[in-house]
């Protein structure tokens, strides 16, 4: 330990205890009320961080295991995590274990700050945007996936409704593949969105059962806001009423709904195609 | 107990022991390899069990929670599946905790026999036959969501090809939200799909980082296979070589990679879409 001290204060640490505070920090990090409260989130992988890299994000902590150090790849995001002024963590395989996910485990990941935007101004918007605004989305898994699919439309941002799940989560961050970090992400309670959703001067259009018009047919000109329910009850009556358009994906047989990813795949492709070169 | 053994043996069976060996046998299909050697598999919640009877699928074992039954939908589903000739559990809430799922348990489930295709003779393909093949897909959630899709677009079935997911782990069964009872599923080793494919008279049109045509200027007029390769390294040399068409699916900045159920829903719909009215 004393040789240790004598170390500049920003060399990796060495962490084997499970009991550590600052591992038991990190995992707390997996309740919502905790990375509500410190504005933190993990992630993890190798290709997610490059992505955090790219984008600008600085980790907070960074985490890898004991002995990849040296290595080419850990070694880069270690110089790049103690430029930032981050603590860096090194870690045996116990306390890896204890803070990666159990199903894909990474050899490293990092704690970051959360990035959330405030709105537009609305009376602004310019003729290439275009949000998603998702009311009280409930899975994880899918709206990591959608933010994915904004990215890769170039669509503006994600504006969360109400009640939605969390899109600092561990799973929703692995659905994105890194995307959390380029798509801005916006929260509003349903009241803040009505109000701010009033200066909107381009069209907005909510998908919804009953919709009337196929979502092929929709090719709008100027900025626009899609409206999308959870995976359930789909849209609120308030919001439905809000859309200038409620559009419809034609099904065959008796289904009456898609994955909610799915779906807005389709509906964000039909309405960026124009801007995606082939 | 001997009151009991007077009853009718096809009345519903109270189980209140987590030791019960109908109960072990049921947690044991959680297992791939005991679904496998059974070739049965679980569906849980009243709105797949409706779909799987909607499909002519019978149960081979019910399991409702006690006191479930006096009431409508729960007693609908007893009188199915004793007329089916099916065993019928009444269980405890603690027994029905070790049976459900824990994410998103149901109060009732049933254990189903898997069918799986054989693939249709090739060369008597049909013009409006599309068949979704999908080479080593691993996630059991995606595949559930694909399988929802090609229902949902009215596709001709899947084969799947190689070492992939089972579409009948709880987790696929619940992503396909019924669908799994709906679609064909036929399981070919590659070899096997590479003979079949030789007598196939219609287009072959795989998705690869490589492929030069925009799907969405795809729309071939007869038979069609798609082929699309699992999560991480996509389709084989190997298959890919076997298409007519290597399509890709257009993004903004620097994303190579969609999740595999959102492109394939949207190559589907491409492919589908003049069969769908709006």
């Amino acid at each position: 330990m004393t040789q240790r001290a004598h170390e500049p204060a920003s060399a990796p640490k060495p962490i084997t205890s499970l009991q550590n505070e600052k591992v038991k920090a990190i995992r707390a990090l997996e309740m919502r009320k905790v990375r509500k409260e410190t504005g933190l989130f993990v992630a993890e992988g190798a290709s997610i961080l490059i992505t955090a890299r790219e984008h600008g994000f600085a980790p907070e902590t960074l985490v890898f295991k004991t002995g990849t150090a040296p290595s080419g790849v850990a070694r880069g995001f270690v110089d790049w995590a103690l430029g930032a002024g981050a603590e860096c963590l090194e870690v045996n395989e116990a306390v890896l274990g204890k803070l990666a996910s159990k199903d894909n485990p990474q050899n490293m990941l990092a704690v970051f700050r959360q990035r959330w935007r405030a709105a537009r101004d609305a009376t602004k918007a310019v003729s290439a945007e275009l949000w998603l605004v998702l009311e009280e989305v409930r899975d994880s898994g899918n709206l990591g996936t959608i933010i994915r699919t904004v990215d890769a439309v170039g669509a503006s941002g994600v504006i969360l409704i109400g009640n939605c799940c969390d899109p600092y989560a561990r799973e929703c961050v692995r659905a994105t593949m890194g995307s959390v970090f380029a798509v801005p992400l916006v929260k509003m309670t349903r009241e803040a969105f009505l109000s701010w959703r009033a200066a909107w001067k381009g069209e907005i259009i909510g998908t919804h059962l009953d919709g009337q018009e196929d979502f092929r047919k929709v090719q709008p000109g100027g900025p626009v806001l899609l409206l999308m329910g959870s995976e359930g009850p789909g849209l609120s009556d308030e919001l439905a009423r809000t859309c200038t358009h409620l559009i419809k994906i034609p099904m065959a047989g008796q289904l009456d709904s898609l994955n909610l990813a799915v779906a807005a795949g389709l509906v964000l492709y039909q309405l960026r195609g124009p801007n995606l070169a082939p």
